[in-house]
């Protein structure tokens, strides 16, 4: 009997027996101690004093800085190069050149109060990083976010955007998809600007009055196509170094295929104003003092882009603390560091928590609590255009992180508000525990507490949950390239504002709006640097897969229900076309395309899934008696390595359909969403595009993929129990 | 057994036996033959030709001219004066007085195209009547719509606007509930102004390009207390006739108690622009490109209304067509002459489809068809200040109109798009056969197969409802204060502008976007003309019960349900008060008052009226059995004027709590909506007040009145029986 010997369960830290998590605690308590705010403000200060995205010379400067940090705490540093391609913009006009001509400014102004807006020969000018070279004219027609449904009632309304140029809002999707889809539905450009309803005055003042975008703050931000691979266009799948064969620019499918511009509120209004055609529905409209009209045109634009299109150098800075038990096990912690422009938010205010963590743990290890495993502190670089820097090093040591690495936590802005963690399911305990011991800086009660009242408020049940990863910062090629267990942290909710990839995205805006005290910095770099300390130190690595298991039932129930749902809607639409209900109720002064019947959503076989989830149940069930007091330190290592490797199990070698890239079978970002997850994608994105013979394709390989999984556990169960 | 001999519920059409249904589709075929939309246009450029408020020169002159064309189509006609409190107003100012100055303009812009708007010496300044004189100057505080819930949210965030002046938007409720509420929460001044989310630019392009209220457009009305008393505000439950004694005016309990003035978004924004304090909750923010926050102060206003009270002479035209062999029966058929300006929508567009209707009514006379019952057309006066030309009229005649008349139809304001009636649900049969036989002029269905289809659309059930009445229009003072079976009759929904009391409804407006071929009013006349028709040669008045028992039995389980939902949430909110959900959540940063716990919503004894309903359910089982065929001319009077009196069951004496004028306990407007109905308002009123004492105490008045209507019934039954 398995039970009666093996129990990990029920120990008062998760992955620790009971002596050893006292120990633990104390030194987390130790850890705690030594945070101090003040070096995040003023470390702040130094990273965001001048502008520094990949390539620029104060990005080098910020790269040595914090190199050298890291060696005087102790850590051993490195700077790991990669060379990849990065177009600076040369050309960028947009003008309307009918009904009326209007050319557009497409520059923010300094304010008063905020000396770093005025660095004007600094600042980079507002584009789309990897959006193509183009010189367009054509008719505008406003898509609302262009995202998938937004197209099919462009579709309902008889409007087509083919060989027009398509203005978008920001927001209601990662903003690579609105040129994708437009390209997809046959538009030759794409403009995308920042609604007040959306982060200006609608929201709040906007600055430098309050947080908010005013008339000319223009979002930055890549628009490669990272739902297909992320990292260096020319090099999908493998390292960016010097000497790399390279694709020919013309072959990289992740740029854009039309010229796409970021552009100002106060640039859009006098070309949406010009839309004449429908009216724009009720959900689309923003908060611009128009009639919000659809179009296609009168309003004519003319768009012209022409970057420089080179390689630069992109730095990852690398600090390493050797394990003194099992240096060869890897504790990877990591942030980027390159910023659209000063980025005091995104990402210097998570950078510096990372960076207050390191030195403590540092100072830690100095003082003799050395972690057991190794801690590998990581400053990424490139993470804006594409998370390339994290992404060229995960493809250039993907081997030995298979190999080593036992986790990876990442982190990104930060701000006043509620612990929001993101993650591979079996951690989800662990980190509940951590968060029950992490106090909140305002209310004085755990960020646990704190979080789980925000959850019950809004409906949720009093439970802590990790939503699952999507994509939109580093954690990406860890996870769902390599398999790595990974999490994502942050506080946030009480740091609105729309300084995003703006110039206004600075220290004095930081100090005003989002954490004026660095508290929740401190309070990161604690939660963080828990995590990382019990991963360093875990008996044995503090993974569950109870938890894990019932979400990926929930996952499966859920795709079931939205089918059956899906099942229904199309149904009622159909009845609702036979009656002629769409025909009778469309008012026939304006031309509405009435809808057809769809075909019907037909029945799909999840009895493979379900008997699959079924054994793996049991399995899971029995893996999880194994009691960590009961095994002895080969038995432990044992696990530890069968542990290692558990999330490597949910990829797959050739990975999802149309994106190999992407290998885990569990999560991803949706590949017509951008950063948004799609859990178990395969299925669920065939389900949404309603190709039901791909569904039933992917059905059977997640099936496969649990059924592995289950034999991978079987077989380590009888190995821990030999 | 009665089952055998009576019923009449399976005729062709309720009320008229198979052979004099053949006639009576006949007669409305030759009816509807006679209509002609020129006449609708016609006559709308002679009525809406001139501003025509009651007691102006043009609009005796309208009154004539419509008499006279009644007299000449064969109506016996008289014009009824009564003598009303009209105020004009003298003085309007406002201005800001802090943080700047502004003078707000209180004018709206003739415009281009339509000769009407220029018509300035004529034009009634924009004000709202019966708002008090007063002279006040305080901080503002912006209150969204100035509802009930808007006032709950101004507690949570802390603020109060006792000493303060409101600025509301309009719309969310009937506009009289805006001062009315603000004063009784201490405030001593109120601004209305129109937001262009409601009917400005959000929702199209402004006239004169488009439908929709410009920036200089005020909405007029009325804010007179009308869901206490409508009519003459001087003399309430009794005639305004020239000697009649009247109250004072400082005893008007349906005067304002505070100042109020309308005013336009151009003159708004200013004011609301020099708001601090709080953001304004999202739900409350309007289209206005400002930051929309709710103060109190900086901004201060001053307000100055100074208004000329005095006695105005209001005329009602009456046009009778006298029965053949019912004279002492009558039909009335009723809709407003009077308007705020020019009124081409409201009213006039309802008042020509009338005119047109009572034209081929009274040519069919001519040429022998002689109505059985006596048909009453009115034209009523000041129904825009407060329902008072049908208000004093019932008043002045409610006897003779318990005893004679059998049905008001109202119609006001009408448009292109879909069939929408009210009305008392013992109509509701009758009405849905007349739907099924009146032609849509856009799809060619029976537009009760288009209102049908829109019903479907939007999740409803396929089978034909009259909605029940609050109030608004003429119909008022029948039903709820009289207990006449009442309906109210319109087309709309593709006729959207926010024309709606200002300047801009006219007839070059209404023509470009209300019914530009006048097909709708043709419609309205075709659709009400054939229920005159009815209701006038019915054999058995075409009154069902059933339907009506169905609706009641509705509302009962809709209170019940409500209350229970009342006690799970008051529940849910205990409980995240308990475990200080709302102080945990609540950014520490903004003084937020946190929410204390809520006195326990009790359970209610609704045996009493459980038990009527399920007697009642019985007695119209048999009731509905009688059959008309089985009666001779003697048991269809006696039926008839059974039936003449089902509606008077359902008034008491007491009328309803505080407001005795409400006689209806089945349906009333809201004491706190207004225009929007409260079915069996006693209950329900007290039970969203939380005073269950009270909801107790109704709950056995409206046990009482079924049980009464019951014994009614019975005896019915017997006599026809006998």
């Amino acid at each position: 009997m398995l039970c009666s010997i093996f129990s990990f369960a029920q120990e008062s830290i998760i992955g620790f027996s009971k002596e050893s998590a006292e120990k633990q605690i104390e030194l987390e308590s130790k850890f705690e101690a030594k945070l101090k705010t003040t070096n995040l403000d003023e470390w702040m200060q130094k990273l965001a004093a001048r502008p520094h995205w990949v390539g620029t010379e104060f990005g080098k400067e910020n790269v040595d800085w914090i190199a050298n940090k890291f060696k005087s705490w102790g850590y051993k540093t490195k700077i790991k190069e990669y060379q990849i391609l990065f177009p600076y913009p040369k050309v960028r006009l947009l003008e309307m050149t009918a009904p009326e001509v209007y050319k557009a400014k497409l520059e923010a102004k300094a304010v008063e109060g905020d000396p770093y807006t005025s660095q004007a020969d600094e600042l980079l000018p507002s584009y789309n990083a990897f959006s193509t070279d183009g010189d367009v004219e054509a008719e505008l027609v406003f898509v609302n976010y262009g995202v998938p449904k937004d197209y099919e009632e462009l579709e309902k309304l008889g409007i087509d955007v083919k060989g027009k140029i398509v203005i978008a809002k920001y927001y209601g999707s990662w903003r690579g998809i609105k040129p994708k889809l437009a390209a997809e539905k046959g538009a030759i450009g794409c403009i995308i600007y920042s609604d007040p309803k959306d982060d200006g005055y609608y929201r709040g003042d906007v600055y430098p009055k309050g947080a908010f975008k005013n008339k000319t703050g223009v979002q930055r931000g890549s628009v490669m196509d990272m739902p297909t691979y992320p990292g260096d266009v020319l090099t999908p799948g493998y390292a960016a170094t010097k000497n790399a064969e390279r694709l020919d620019r013309s072959e990289a499918k992740t740029i854009t295929k039309i010229p796409v511009l970021p552009i100002s509120y106060e640039d859009a209004q006098p070309l949406l104003e010009a839309l004449e055609g429908k009216n724009a529905p009720e959900s689309w409209r923003g908060a611009l003092p128009i009639t919000y009209k659809i179009g296609p045109g009168p309003a004519k634009v003319h768009l012209k882009l022409d970057f420089d299109w080179k390689l630069v150098p992109t730095y990852n800075v690398i600090a390493t603390l050797k394990g003194d038990e099992f240096p060869d096990e890897w504790v990877l912690r990591g942030n980027h560091h390159d910023a659209w422009v000063h980025g005091a938010n995104d990402p210097i205010s998570g950078l510096v928590a990372l960076m207050e963590e390191a030195r403590a743990v540092g100072e830690l290890a100095k003082n003799g609590n050395k972690p057991k495993r190794s801690i590998v502190y990581c400053a990424w670089d490139a993470e804006e255009p594409g998370l390339i820097g994290s992404t060229e090093w995960v493809e250039d040591h993907i081997k030995e992180l298979q190999e080593k690495a036992v986790i990876y936590i990442n982190t990104d802005g930060n701000g006043r508000g509620f612990l929001n963690v993101g993650g591979s399911h079996s951690l989800e305990g662990m980190v509940a525990q951590v968060a029950k011991v992490v106090e909140d800086p305002q209310t004085k009660v755990s960020v646990s507490e704190r979080s789980l009242a925000r959850k019950v408020l809004n409906g949720g049940e009093n439970s802590f949950e990790l939503y699952a990863l999507g994509s939109g910062s580093d954690y990406t090629p860890f996870i769902q390239h390599a398999g790595i267990p990974s999490l994502n942290l942050g506080f946030g909710g009480e740091n609105a504002g729309g300084e995003y990839h703006t110039i206004y995205d600075t220290y004095p805006h930081y100090k005003r709006f989002k954490d004026p005290k660095f508290e929740y910095g401190a309070a990161l770099a604690n939660t963080a640097g828990r995590i990382t300390l019990r991963f360093a130190n875990a008996e044995v690595l503090p993974m569950k897969f109870q938890p894990w298991f019932k979400t990926i039932k929930d996952y499966v129930q859920e795709i079931h229900t939205n089918l059956d749902e899906m099942r229904k809607e199309t149904k009622q639409h159909n009845h609702l076309v036979e009656n002629n209900i769409y025909d009778l109720t469309a008012d026939p002064t304006k031309e509405i395309i009435i809808p057809k019947k769809k075909e019907m959503v037909p029945f799909v076989d999840f009895s493979a899934l379900q008997n699959a989830l079924t054994n793996l149940e049991a399995t899971i069930d029995e893996f999880s008696t194994i009691k960590l007091e009961d095994l002895n330190d080969n038995k432990k290592e044992e696990l530890n390595a069968i542990l290692q490797k558990t999330e490597q199990q949910f990829i797959t070698e050739e990975g999802l359909p149309r994106r190999p890239w992407f290998k885990h079978q569990l999560y991803a970002p949706g590949f017509y969403t951008g950063y948004g997850v799609k859990t178990l994608p395969g299925i669920r994105e065939a389900l949404e595009q309603r190709n039901w013979e791909e569904a039933e394709q992917q059905m059977t390989i997640l099936a496969k993929t649990l059924n592995d999984f289950n034999e991978y556990l079987q077989n380590a169960i009888s190995k821990i129990e030999s």
